[in-house]
């Protein structure tokens, strides 16, 4: 097979990178190693900053993310029993957010592609990325077999290759050593996730920064509830039985006589809490984007759409390369993606400082938090600069 | 002795307390440890916000200081060699920032309390605060004598007591154990400061975030500098020959063309960076106010006007008290200087881990120091809350 750009991993940077190129007339084939239904069931993110919702509309992906989306105008951030609420739309000149789960505009997306886009493999895991740095790289790959094994061997030669595949996947694994650096941090705290069959307590997401811990009450649709609990690192899910983590939810998000509604528990996991970034965002004629990029911390609800911002970036790059033949902007993909990336990567650093409970914090550590919820949201410039920063900036 | 409001410390917010007090025709004594010579030879800060301007005007003490006063409208932010200019007046609703040292104000307060102010009384050591938790206080003093021997004993009779002698002064020994909380944190750097004869190499503060540490060029005067270099703790200024530091100021403070001059260096010194909150702020009918109370670290040169801050809340609710009888702002007086402090706190911690290399910090520590500074020289609401947290609020 050949074509001009190979993206490997159906996600949704992937998917959105082919929808743009393809609208844009440049040829690209996407390569995934699970099947349909594995990446239509992945559960990710839930929150699209009004670039990213800007952005699936204009590539004709808008239709029921327009009609199922639920539009946030603000959250509320709470802590010593109090909810303040924070408004988007007044601070930034207009933006929101919208609670449309990744995994829904992933359905889109693929139904789109396989309607009409550009080929989209299923089952075909990439096992090597070679001559990355060379004319012509070339991607090896396994289509079907079982859990790894079997299956029959192909491969991809392209111009381009677009590593979309996530921080465990094949394109990262192309990078020689030295090639990039890698930045990385572990948070000293986890989050316990449970998705609960229950209508949300709430129009809104509900941030606590309590002095146990942080809580957060957010949603999937208007009938299913998501909730997190801060718990220690290494915490094993089976310690936190349902009415444990309902006791504590309402503990930590107590605010006035808000009630919390409890429901059936659907699912429950803990996982950590993690930053990274590769620089450059580029190696030869790889590109990264998205979580093979980098990973922030999931409090700020940034990862989805850092990944469409650098999807957005390199596609406008490849078109530029396509119809003049200037690699100008793809040289300048890396620097003009990292900018934002370090910014989204800061502000989701310091919502998860603020909100979260350090281990081994003392009163003064405790004194400084409640002075910057306090400043956040206050009357001053701080609190523009939280709503700027969560509804993030246009996707240019 | 008898007085209503016996004051300890004829630093600046002693000498302002009394002035307030005077004119609100409220009996007040200072009793200060050292003698005058001293008290006007102390080198401190040297920077005085709008609101400490507008207090010193009010009550007589600004005309010396709108003479000599150097009117500051923004300063520098540098790093990668890069200069980016903040600009407060038009970030803030028209404040500026004055430069003018606080034992010039200390002379101007003393010359007005001398020349028709309520008794200041001069090496007058206090030995005890006693009864603080009573009606009546009581502080035992010692007139006189040398190096803390000898002199002439005596007792100062009042209502209340303002502890505003530091935080190695007799109010702070007066408290009890567990009357107060104290909150202390050492920051794992120190100040290497310097005074030299030779004009400011810039009308403006340039404060550097170089990756080999923090750098200010401030300035005493038209033709005083005042230099300041991050050194590890521990350091020994004798470590520091003139050349050493020059050297390492043109690395640090480097940004284009731009030049520093050099001058022999007046006097040289290391000092650590702290950071104290003393809560509540008052013990029974003693009030503590200014460094009793509260330490900052000198970044972003909030303990002077931190100070002014505390007396300007506490001549009004001493005011009220005297007036109506009723002790109602007396009783928020902690509180209501507590919220100051602590915003004050959080912003020098701020402006303090944003420009200094912390030791360990490695590439990511880096990165996001960069993207802090690049934001808030940025366009967006960082860059005014960075304003209006540098300018400060009135003092109400």
């Amino acid at each position: 097979m050949r074509t001009t750009v190979g993206i490997i991993g159906a996600g949704p940077a992937g998917l959105l990178l082919a929808r743009l190129l393809h609208r844009a007339g440049v040829d690209c084939v996407v390569l995934e190693a699970r099947d349909r239904a594995y990446v239509e069931r992945r559960q990710r993110a839930g929150i699209l900053e009004q670039g990213s919702v800007d952005v699936l509309r204009a590539c004709g992906a808008g239709d029921r993310l327009d009609r199922e989306g639920l539009t946030h105008r603000g959250f509320e951030l709470r802590f010593e029993g109090e909810a303040h609420r924070v408004d988007l739309p007044s601070r930034t000149g207009g933006r929101t957010v919208t609670i449309y789960p990744q995994t829904e505009v992933v359905k889109d997306l693929i139904a789109l592609q396989l309607a009409g886009g550009p080929p989209l493999l299923f089952d075909t895991r990439v096992v090597a990325i070679e001559k990355a740095d060379g004319e012509q790289p070339l991607v090896r790959f396994v289509r079907g077999g079982h859990e790894g094994r079997g299956g029959q061997e192909g491969t991809l030669e392209c111009e381009f290759v677009a590593g979309c595949d996530g921080s465990y996947g094949a394109s990262r694994r192309a990078l020689p050593a030295g090639a990039v650096r890698m930045h990385a941090r572990t948070y000293p705290y986890s989050w316990l996730g449970i998705l609960a069959d229950v209508p949300p307590s709430s129009d809104e997401l509900l941030l606590a920064g309590h002095e146990r811990g942080f809580a957060l009450h957010s949603m999937r649709s208007p009938a299913v509830s998501r909730l997190y609990l801060q718990v220690p690192n290494g915490t094993d899910p089976r310690a936190w039985p349902d009415d444990r983590i309902w006791d504590e939810l309402d503990v930590r998000l107590a605010a006035g006589d808000w009630r919390l509604r409890r429901g059936p528990v659907l699912a429950k996991s803990v996982n950590g809490l993690r930053s990274q970034v590769i620089e450059p965002m580029r190696y030869g004629r790889l590109l990264l984007a998205g979580d093979a990029a980098h990973i922030v911390p999931p409090s700020a609800a940034k990862g989805l759409n850092l990944a469409f911002g650098d999807v957005v970036t390199m596609a406008r790059a490849f078109t530029h390369w396509h119809r003049t033949g200037s690699a100008a902007l793809l040289d300048r993909y890396s620097d003009n993606c990292l900018r934002r990336v370090w910014q989204a990567q800061f502000f989701s650093h310091e919502l998860t400082t603020m909100l979260h409970a350090a281990p081994g914090a003392d009163a003064y550590d405790r004194a400084m938090q409640l002075t910057w919820l306090r400043r956040v949201t206050g009357p001053t410039a701080a609190a523009a600069e939280l709503a700027e920063n969560y509804a993030g900036a246009p996707l240019v």
